[in-house]
């Protein structure tokens, strides 16, 4: 099974390493190609173009958002060129719209779409401890398994249409951002009453909130720490406005999304802009005048 | 260690039955004296009234809201009959206001107060698996420990002041609430995508999202079982309300609890007054068409 | 008739003059009695309590809050000692819940209540220019009716229970709080987008807003002039909270006062406590960056 | 002064009417040819196509949204077809994305753009009795100044740059919806509190609330006449959507304006989509149980 692998960032690199690893026949590309370089050191071959790379039997596209795989997919031709029985799996958290529009280029063209977001930081693409969310035609599906295996820790399927992979992503990503956000607001409270933030959090995570999600961003927002960030304000806004968008299509009221939204805006407004995502935290603190 | 325990109810009871069989000398008063029948039956003496319970060293309080802790406090004397140097120990979930109340007011009297609300439902409370959440003088606080030893499996301390323990527990009832409303928002999502709430929760709760909180309510919403009810929708907000005006009182936005409270609103404005509060998920369901 | 007036603030006093200036046998208490001394230096008696004004054919209270309300109503006994036949009436902006109870307890001593709030700010009150609204039984309204005359340009009467009137000036109240808020976040916008904020609100009030209020906080928004306040943030935090409570009460939800709430609150966390409640235009403002 | 006018819907046909009577040398174009008939009929030249139409001194576009605009402005090659010095004066309330890319695009091409958005509705318009907003180069706003004394009551400038009059215009539809939801919340309190809707709204559009957009808003809701649509419910979301993200574009949080969109997702999911906007008042009275 011959392989492209198409975006190279933090999370590209990492799980691309891990197919080539796993034996894999793996070419790739990267809009800045010496970011390939170790790869093909290790024994990948390199695309000249998105559309050199399109001739495989799996596409897998890692980017950075809609704008970069529209870009590849339709400027790129990744849909014209696919071959007939290949299949191009998305690994990006892009927005419903776009998944439904590649599902149906795809179709139209003969290939074969799947949407496969993942849950994990790059730590975890590295370890190859990747939560795989998918959805799509069932055997491709099928014949996709081995690939998620390698890269990940588990998999969950999620329907026979793409996009819906997506939408569990996008839902995934705002319950991320209404703990944060929720987290943000009971600290303001505590620290205003005299509570220690440390001692609060490890009482929340020894107990019923004993999830790495509070782990995670409780222990960013105790200590302050919102640089460097590990996933920045604006991309949190951009994934809460594709919540937004997706549950709009479907006419679904996400009250706490848009105060998410209007908070992260805030944020912005306060030159949060280089800020890990958690600095909702800090929103909330200077809002209760701390 | 004479201890008085008042307030027999759900949560009241099995913590009561943990200390009588720790072997603590044990005297209980119940508003309905039959549900004091039990704990008589195995050893315990029985007082006829809040101020006869009030002669011990320790006098622990387990009521349903502040009207009746107050009662007891107030009406029931209590607060002047509690002997010098000994402790009231209120493990209710009651305002923050009552709390700085009832420390003043033991101060005043010559006794001792500590506050030690807990986490956890009657099950935990029958199996001693509570966590204690406690505040108040240092001392006291140490020689209540072995009282909170047996009742739970953990105690965390909050500081000197009483009332810091009630801000605590109040919002950890907060981000519980928010949990809910935010998964009612993402299973009307997922759900009106036509994706499989178990397969969503499943996939939440093996990844980020692994904490008893979201495998509680997330099985409830997905379940659309709102019957019968561990903790009743007007409770819940009541407790919201609770916190709401602690925050007010420090000058503190929690646009999330406010959210919360309205869509609680909503819901009881549907007669959902006897199901449990994670009925926030049908109410999401609603507004969405569902 | 015998007319008692309570309380001689900054809108009691300019009342009270109208209804000696129209010739009504006028009795006046106030808590500070300095307050009283241009009315009885002018013709009108002076009360000693308001035990002692509760003797009278009509006793009008307008005082600051349900406190002070609660205070003269039952500790001061005006309730117990106003004749049989008599007419409390309430013009203070009031909780539903007092003025149900202020309602209950009139009946049962032989007594009747109306409730009359109104609506204006001290320059209306002094040209008699108030609009008073009104509800409680139509025989005592009918009888009050002279009154309401003297001081107010309309009367508005909205049923036979007192307490509809508070709900309706409660809920006026909320309007006013939510064009300020919206006023707030409208003039955030345009000026940041470089717009003359005066030129903006002339637009506005020269077209389909040309309303009183939206000249009056629009101006005040427009000029950041949020000192001297005419209304005090804390007082509109207060009733935006009452009209929570009565809402509440009655299962409404109501997600535009919430918001206006958690605003405020904002604001006083900020140090606005002695501004107008117009300064929410400065809250919004600054989560915008400006 | 030739003048082109693109777009004959409910708004475009009688402001081309007018501008007809009081002289101009006006020709017409539509995308339906026959909504043009009564125009030509009464003296107006025909244009067979956008690019046609734009050999004018004045191009003005009445559209129904930022796709029939982007639409003849540049696969209709307005832009690129209207003569050097000619003005495209935009009335149609579009995003102020898209304005700020007209006038680059205009700009590039020689060609001038003003933006002049209007407040009112088809009634307003056939009575030449509209509110025009404008901005954009003073020079051309001079030149326009007659055709807007034809078509409105009053003009109001707000500035060089001409999408600031698109961020008025928006701003004007955002209070517009803010009224039409605090409306919708204090008629449910109100309503359910035994109060007469139509006394309750003669009332505050006697006092306080003595403008156009209460009279009107108020009315419908009072009525619960939803439907004909003045102003359908998608329209307001689009509105409010364009507001928000022109807000999001100077990052300046609008809370209400997100509560809002909510509430019309909510509607919409209710199955209100060809109701009017009012229809808020609905769903208010939906969320309180009525």
């Amino acid at each position: 099974m011959r392989i492209s692998f198409i975006g190279l960032g933090n999370m590209g690199r990492p799980i691309a390493a891990s197919l080539l690893k796993a034996g894999f026949d793996l070419t790739v590309w990267n809009r800045s190609p010496h970011r390939a370089d170790d790869l093909v050191a290790a024994g990948a071959a390199r695309a000249a173009s998105p559309a050199e790379a399109s001739r495989a039997d799996v596409v897998i596209t890692m980017l950075a958002d809609d704008a970069a795989v529209a870009q590849v997919a339709f400027e790129g031709r990744l849909v014209e060129r696919l071959p007939r029985d290949a299949v191009h799996v998305s690994m990006s958290t892009i927005s419903v719209r776009l998944s439904q529009r590649l599902a149906a280029a795809h179709q139209e063209h003969g290939g074969t779409y799947v949407s496969a977001p993942v849950f994990g930081r790059p730590e975890a693409a590295a370890a190859a401890k990747l939560f795989v969310v998918c959805a799509g035609p069932e055997p491709a599906i099928e014949r996709m398994q081995p690939i998620f295996d390698v890269i990940g820790q588990r998999t969950f399927r999620f329907g026979e249409r793409p996009e819906q992979a997506n939408v569990v992503k996008l839902s995934g990503n705002f319950l991320i951002a209404s703990v944060i956000e929720s987290l943000g607001e009971a600290f303001a409270l505590t620290r205003k009453s005299g509570i220690d933030p440390h001692a609060y959090i490890d009482m929340l995570t020894a107990t019923l909130f004993a999830a790495p999600v509070y782990r995670t961003y409780g222990g960013l927002i105790a200590d302050e720490r919102y640089h460097p960030a590990g996933f920045r304000l604006p991309l949190g806004l951009k994934d809460v406005s594709l919540v937004l968008e997706a549950a709009r299509d479907q006419n679904v009221p996400l009250p706490i999304a848009s105060l998410v939204r209007d908070r992260m805006i805030e944020g912005l407004a306060q030159g949060f802009e280089d800020a890990d995502w958690s600095v909702l935290g800090a929103v909330a603190a200077r809002a209760a005048g701390l």
